[in-house]
């Protein structure tokens, strides 16, 4: 399928009929999101990948019961990094030394810029930066799988501390933030998957 | 170009050429940002469109001289609603009862939890979360930009209330909160068209 008829088969599946992703798809859905820009290309969050069964059917539990989750193929949890540290900043400025083969001093303003842009803002400015950025990669995630022809279901509903609880999110310095669900709709459970799109016409203003 | 062949391809472009998207291309990024899920489909947020040269070339100043703005073929400016009021909400039920042709009625207990989870919110929360649902479509854009071989640059350094300035967007009840310069890369002009993609590796935490 082109790029816009993707992007209107796919809707934000509610259920889900336990047919597993090929890994080959999943693994590309994956690879795109990786691809995702962030700002500085710092990246200062994780995804969360759950196949595992169990996980997914505790999951239900911290997401208002959305079944979903249970009949999905494999769960993304987009996780923010609870802290963005000099230290992380450290680590990148090395991980594009070595990948560019070039001498980290060569990066000395680039890196200031980035630690400049990060000291100004207080802790929840820094959450809600980096919250942003993962939005992107749900974003990129969200067309691969349409691509992909995999249905998905993005998710802001659902109690973080119990998302973390139940991936033991914290003890990794991580917050959940936004839950992607990917697998197949069960086309006669859900009224949904018949419904016409709805997307407001007027969200461009020209100039 | 495959999608992840497309997504090794595009950079943040610093130097564009001053070339035109056609307008075909263009109008179908569009369309792709339009398709963008968002948080109960409310999609609280508009794109600026600017083509016009001497904006254009306005933006510049806002965005601490970055000159891609002026030599780009068109600049998506990203604003979200300065306020999110219950008649918004209503417009929406509206369009969706007249889209899908049911009564609107129908669509009650929908209605009562948007309204529940927007009047749950603050002023600022409001913005924050208008602000998420902007990235998914700067998600899309960004994506459907590379799929046309069409550059593009996502930029957060930029003087927020310049920008609503230049485009008269307060007087709209828009606030900037994301901007992405398309056209083509200046690929002399640009050393980092040539420099290896960096993305983490350790992305991904597997369940």
């Amino acid at each position: 399928m082109e790029l816009i008829e993707s992007l209107q088969w796919r809707y934000a599946t509610k259920k889900m009929n336990g047919e597993k992703i090929p890994q080959d798809k999943l693994e590309r859905i994956l690879e795109a999101t990786r691809l995702a820009p962030s700002s500085y290309g710092l990246t200062p969050y994780q995804v969360v990948v759950v196949e595992d069964q169990e996980l997914k059917e505790r999951l239900v539990g911290a997401c208002y019961g959305q079944t979903q989750l249970k009949d999905s193929s494999a769960v993304l949890v987009f996780a923010v990094w609870d802290e963005i540290t000099e230290w992380a900043v450290e680590n990148y400025i090395n991980d594009i030394a070595t990948k560019r083969n070039i001498p980290v001093e060569v990066l000395n303003d680039f890196k200031g810029m980035m630690i400049g842009t990060i000291s100004n803002m207080d802790e929840e400015q820094k959450t809600i930066w980096a919250q942003k950025q993962a939005y992107i990669g749900l974003g990129f995630s969200l067309v691969a799988s349409a691509l992909e022809e995999v249905d998905s279901t993005p998710m802001e509903g659902f109690l973080p501390n119990k998302v973390d609880e139940v991936l033991g999110l914290r003890e990794l310095g991580l917050k959940s933030t936004v839950v992607l669900t990917l697998g197949y709709r069960d086309t006669e459970g859900d009224s949904l998957s018949t419904m016409k799109k709805v997307r407001r016409d007027n969200l461009f203003i020209r100039k």
